[in-house]
This record gives C-alpha cells, sequence and structure tokens, in this order.
C-alpha cells in the first residue's frame, strides 16, 4: 500500500462518551468497525447514559438507530454491514427479537449481513447488545 | 479504490434459510464472514432446522462442515480464514473440543487462523456456535 | 488483486503453545488478527500456562501485554487496533477494568479502538479474555 491510511474515530453527537478509553465506531481504509451500542437514548448533557425503555422492543429498535448513527457518522449505511454481533441477556427473547429485525431490515437492497447471536450477560437493565463490521466501496 | 465492491451472500444449498433477514455468509472484496453456524444438519425442505446429534463430537464436526460450505460457496477454504470464534456453552467441553478441532485441522498447510473461545448461553439442545472471518487473495 | 497475500502465523516467543490448532495472531495483507488472550505470564518450558495472579488488575495488563506482543510481532501497534473484544466474567468488574484500561492506553495518540465487552463464562480462575483486530497501513 503505497498511502499511509487514516484511522478516523466515529463519535455521533447523539451519543454520551463512552465510559473508557475507546471510541464507538472507528473507520480505518475501507474497513468501518462498530463498538457494542446499547439502548441508550440520546445523550442529554450532565446525564448518565440510560436505556430507553425496558422493553426487548424499545431498547432493539435504539440500539440499532445507535448502531446506524455510527454507520452514517463514518459515510457507511446498513448496505455495508457484512457482520453484525448480537448479544441477547435471554434464549426466549430470539424469536420476538428476529421480528423486530427483520421489520427494521425491510427494505434493504443488498445481501443482508451475516450474524451471530449468542446469549451473554450484560450490566443491569440492559437486554441486548450489538456491534457491527462494515467494509465500504 | 476505483471499483465499487460488490457484496454477495453465501447461501450453501445444504443450509437450511435463515430464521431471520441475515446471511449465512457474505462476502465483499477480499473480505468472507461466516454468520454463527450450529451443528444443524442438511436442509429438509418442510421440516424446521434440527441439530444432528446430542454430543459435542457430532455437532462440532456438522458446524465445521456448515463453516466450510459457507467459505467454499464464496471461493474461499480454510486456509483463508483469519478468525475463528467458537462459543460453548461449559467449560468442561473445552478439552473434547480441542481434540475435534484439531483432528479437523490436521492437514491444514498454512498458518491456522486465530480463535477466541468463550462460554455463552445457546438455545436449548445446542452445544456449539462458530463464526469465521477470511480474508482472500 | 494481482499480488497473492501471504497469511503468517505471529507467535511471540513469550507465548505458551495454543492448546488447540490455532495461531496466538494471523496477518493476512494489511489485516491483522489477535486470538483471545488471558493473563497467562511468560511461557515456562515444561509448565503449563498459569495466570499471573488472583486479582483483576494483574489479569488484566497481563492480558493486554499478551495481545500487544502479539500486535508487535506482526508489525503493528495499539494504534492500528480498530477493534478490540473484551470478555469478562462478573458485570461488577466493569468499573475497575475501565480504570485499568484507560491507564493502559493514557498515551495512544491516534482514535482508540472501538470495544465490546460481554460477561460470559471462562475457564475457572481467569477473569478476563481480550481479542483484537488491526488494521494495519
Amino acid at each position: 500500500m503505497s498511502e499511509k491510511l487514516s484511522k478516523t474515530a466515529l463519535t455521533p453527537a447523539t451519543h454520551t462518551t463512552p465510559p473508557a478509553k475507546f471510541s464507538h465506531g472507528v473507520r480505518k481504509g475501507n474497513v468501518l468497525q462498530v463498538a457494542g451500542q446499547v439502548g441508550f437514548g440520546p445523550a442529554v448533557e450532565g446525564q448518565a447514559p440510560t436505556p430507553v425503555g425496558p422493553t426487548l422492543r424499545e431498547q432493539t429498535l435504539q440500539t440499532l438507530a445507535n448502531v446506524e448513527a455510527i454507520l452514517t457518522e463514518g459515510g457507511a449505511t446498513w448496505e455495508d454491514a457484512v457482520m453484525i454481533r448480537v448479544y441477547l441477556t435471554d434464549t426466549a427473547h430470539f424469536a420476538e427479537f428476529n421480528e423486530i429485525y427483520n421489520e427494521y431490515f425491510a427494505s434493504l437492497a443488498q445481501a443482508p449481513a451475516a450474524r451471530t447471536t449468542v446469549y451473554v450477560g450484560l450490566p443491569a437493565g440492559l437486554l441486548v447488545e450489538i456491534d457491527a463490521l462494515a467494509v465500504l466501496g
């Protein structure tokens, strides 16, 4: 590679400051990596980040919106996503999660991203976490 | 990049339709991402996907075969894999899983892929899930 | 791509042999993938790998050093990392983990990597596992 690739942090205005030295998203060359997003509502100055609601639907839609904001900030769309990692806390949520996921991606024109869904622990109050890898170009 | 990269869904004939709007695998440029695979046997029309057997060995071999089918569909082989993510449900399975893994990859010519193994929850009946990232070229 | 990309295993001298047919890290083209690292101290011939200490701080610092050794072996630095995946075993460790993480990355000049942190099971005695994806160039 003859040109030095630059690395850019992606920090949408809607997002709260990350709780540690990491970026909500990073773009380097044609690779865009979105950090794990949860259902936090838009940042309010002086307030700690809070999930939007107790339901899986509310949290999932907000989480997807948060991922999308980072893709957008980096010049990408969901069409560029090659992998979406989904972390749920309860296997009983799988069917409902898929319904919400399908509605959200109903208008996708290109091949949908690959996906892995596993069931893990998350901080109290959070039902879902999602990250994504996109390849632009 | 002067050329627009195309994004292709990888759907081997042996695979059941994904339970939501995601692809079993995606290739874009020289990146191939395989979605989380489990030990489902070859798709049978009109039947729900079912794991091949109750043992870790049966499920692991089928899961690896399912990942391989997607790599093949995308023009890649295990030699191209740079990362394999392994999700087990029980730390007591680690040693046996590694034995099966080593047998499976005994004839690998190039450097084996990096790997991360963690222990998570999976839907009832499933003991292992595996995804993979490959870089072709 | 006109040139065949080569794939290289990254095996720092400090590292114990992987317990199965995988590489501690792999570089192919400008992609460097670090396998899941834990807090094992430097390899001692004839001894099984052992975590450095019982505390989260000791294990985290050793784990990060182990990731860094692989990045270095592949010609990369933390500045090239685009994604760091953190696996903790206890949500109560999040705040302390972030403190250690921030100290460790205090002198980072470029945008920090994206990060996902989830809570999983790990083999007995291990509190943290970390892997990383870097894009060089």
